[in-house]
């Protein structure tokens, strides 16, 4: 039977902040703003934000790459007793993945009803086929998790535009001149 | 559109045999024997065994490692236009990784019926509600696959049962000492 760690409701707070904070370093770093952590006894092992444009690596999400730390920090491939936080629902790789490490509590913020596996496209969590189970907690921090990923995709748009309108304008510059030197 | 390659019924074969050998080095080294091939423009790009118990990483499986060395090769978390040959159906993190690469063909050998996430368990490759669908190709060289598996799975009992007898021996060894020491 897998240990759940029991974690204070000032416990959760505090850890899920942590990982918003990897998130706004993220996006600062230019990514999609999604951070994580995962704890063990009481304690942060590992921590990291989204990196997947830096890297240019499929597996570079955040809890990937909370993960793979926290492998190393336990030298195991299991990480039994551990609570994974991270600021948007898990991915279908990244919901694997926490199965696949045994992490048996997982505290999500918003919610990605696009490729969510935990609870917006599918529920891996609470497969009784598997052979193991996680206990989610979702919607912590939410707001926070979810303004952060409004707010980049916003300047993303408005820099798309932003650089269509230029190529546009110099693409009409070029026409004119090109105008003129026929002249 | 995802560009599909297009693979001769040799080419399947000779690519899936790279993918059995690959398997068949990962259980000499003492691994869950399987092993994974990417190809591009016909030729193979990147290959990996299972490595999770030599490297104690939850990511080490074989699919994950051949995608990121064609990460590598690529220069890019994207993995177009590329197909990737497997001994074993993936597992929710690797269909997972090989959605989020864009991967649009893959090849598997034996199905897994305990944990596979194209055919067995989930048909995640064949979800519309998803921004990336793949083709998928079950059974290719699924007896060799499959082989492979069975014999390192009895091996590992056939250890397990040894292990077991040796121990119970030498307690029973410890028992008869002890009671000598008594009298």
């Amino acid at each position: 039977m897998a240990v759940i760690p029991s974690l204070s409701s000032k416990q959760v707070k505090t850890f899920m902040e942590a990982a918003v904070k990897e998130a706004e370093a993220a996006g600062k770093r230019g990514e999609v703003p999604i951070g994580a952590v995962i704890v063990k006894d009481g304690q942060i092992i590992a921590s990291a934000g989204n990196r997947r444009e830096e890297d240019q690596k499929t597996d570079a999400h955040a809890e990937m790459h909370a993960i793979l730390k926290a492998n190393e920090i336990m030298g195991s491939w299991r990480l039994e007793e551990t609570a994974l936080f991270v600021t948007l629902e898990p991915c279908l790789m990244c919901a694997g993945a926490i199965l696949n490490a045994r992490i048996p509590l997982v505290y999500f913020g918003a919610q990605d009803k696009k490729a969510g596996a935990v609870t917006s496209l599918y529920s891996v969590f609470d497969d009784d086929r598997l052979n193991h189970q996680v206990k989610v907690v979702p919607g912590v921090l939410k707001e926070e998790s979810a303004a952060l990923l409004k707010t980049f995709f916003q300047g993303l748009r408005a820099k798309q535009k932003a650089a269509k309108k230029a190529l546009k304008e110099s693409a009409a510059r070029g026409f004119e001149k090109g105008a003129q030197a026929e002249k």
